[in-house]
């Protein structure tokens, strides 16, 4: 089987123009077939500080409602998306910009039934991914550019976590690719002490990912990254990875292994 | 050869969600192949002054500066876009949102030589938009569904006026399709009396246009609409109408004619 390159770029990298000029041009050196999911980062809160909409937090969980909505899609399937595709068409890479609603690509189910109502959260399932038009557009050397939105298919979008979004995507194509899942982001991979680079652990077993999870060496926000990325590997996803965005072509980062 | 429609819906019915709907349940209904193209009328300007960020007018034009760009961006390629993406493919319609530079359907060229610097404003031309694609997408039984926003080709977004954009498209698909180019918006058509609606012209000639134009029978806004409208008849565009958006299946409306 072909390989195909699932890259997920977080939002550190895409917020900062020169970070992200640099990580493009390392990306389209990669091989083809291969597809970019990207988040926002931060940018969505800042621009919903700017607009005044309030920021709902329910028990330490944030809360998408109507407004909070709208900005993401504006900044996550317009703002970034555009400018990623424009970049990446600059290089003559023929970049094509999705969100999970165009060509239906992701149809996603409205979160609920939790204790929390999380609003416009989308939860996806690799069976519903549409890879019929992924596997077409592959096919004629284009590169999909993916922002972390979905759509319910009656109408609504969805805010969907990206990791999730590159993870589930990666499942669902390695029926007809061997698929290589890289998280990218500003840390060299998984560190022993978050605070020191040098202390990266170049494998990651799954054993000692929930060891170091119940010692708390693992903090917060890599862990629900972590979870997403472990389910890609044990769901036939050939081989995942952690890096820094500047590392892709490089083989310093940490490999996932079950 | 085949017919395709090409649909320009301004942004008077884009901004409000239950003329929208309206209007892309009717769409849904014209056969396929379609496109549709869409404006964004006012909601940029009225994000721009949420944000505080100035409109910048010289001698009455008004200037898209990087600010204005790209809230241009978020608004017509991300929220307009995705919300009718998501609500065409609620109704079963297999819709793609593109900006021009996504597979690089419309390369645009800044406006430059001009006497006031319009800022991040692309022109754009029939011969250089990539048909090839959009033809395959349409032979997928694609809906694609066009934002106003372009690019120069080596990395930045534009904006460019989304009347032209129909038209130039159109253009750009008369060698391969019998294209009828519809513009809809609030109006029943031209009017004699843009107050009254009952003084529709039925057929619109190129002569007595500029007639009327001279009067100052026909106002400032619909000139450059019916300026693209005629040049797309002028360049092989077999149909060319203006109507109100609930008449879009109805033949009720001004058809020009040379």
């Amino acid at each position: 089987m072909e390989t195909l390159h699932v890259v997920k770029i977080g939002g550190n990298i895409v917020n900062d123009e020169k970070k992200l000029d640099k990580f493009l041009s390392t990306f389209i050196q990669l091989n083809s077939p291969k597809i970019l999911v990207h988040g926002g980062g931060s940018s969505a809160s800042d621009l919903c500080q700017k607009l005044d909409i309030p920021i709902q937090m329910i028990n330490g969980r944030r809360i998408t409602d109507e407004p909070a909505l709208d900005v993401a899609v504006m900044v996550y399937a317009g703002l970034i998306n555009k400018k990623i595709v424009a970049r990446l068409q600059g290089q003559s890479c023929n970049a094509l910009g999705l969100s999970g609603a165009d060509l239906n690509i992701i149809p996603a189910e409205k979160r609920t039934g939790t204790e929390i109502d999380y609003g416009f959260v989308g939860d996806i399932h690799a069976d519903s991914i549409n890879t019929h038009f992924i596997t077409r557009l592959l096919d004629e050397q284009v590169i999909p550019a993916i922002s972390a939105i979905t759509h319910d298919t009656k109408g609504q979008l969805l805010n969907t976590n990206a990791d999730t979004i590159a993870s589930t995507l990666s499942v669902a194509l390695s029926d007809k690719y061997e698929v290589e899942l890289t998280y990218c982001f500003e840390k060299n991979g998984v560190l022993h002490d978050e605070d020191d680079e040098k202390t990266l652990i170049k494998t990651l077993e799954y054993d000692a990912f929930e060891n170091l999870k119940q010692k708390k060496v693992i903090h917060e926000g890599m862990i629900p990254k972590l979870d997403t990325a472990f389910e890609a590997l044990n769901k036939y996803v050939q081989r995942v990875q952690i890096k820094h965005a500047n590392n892709l072509l490089k083989d310093i980062g940490t490999k996932l292994s079950l």
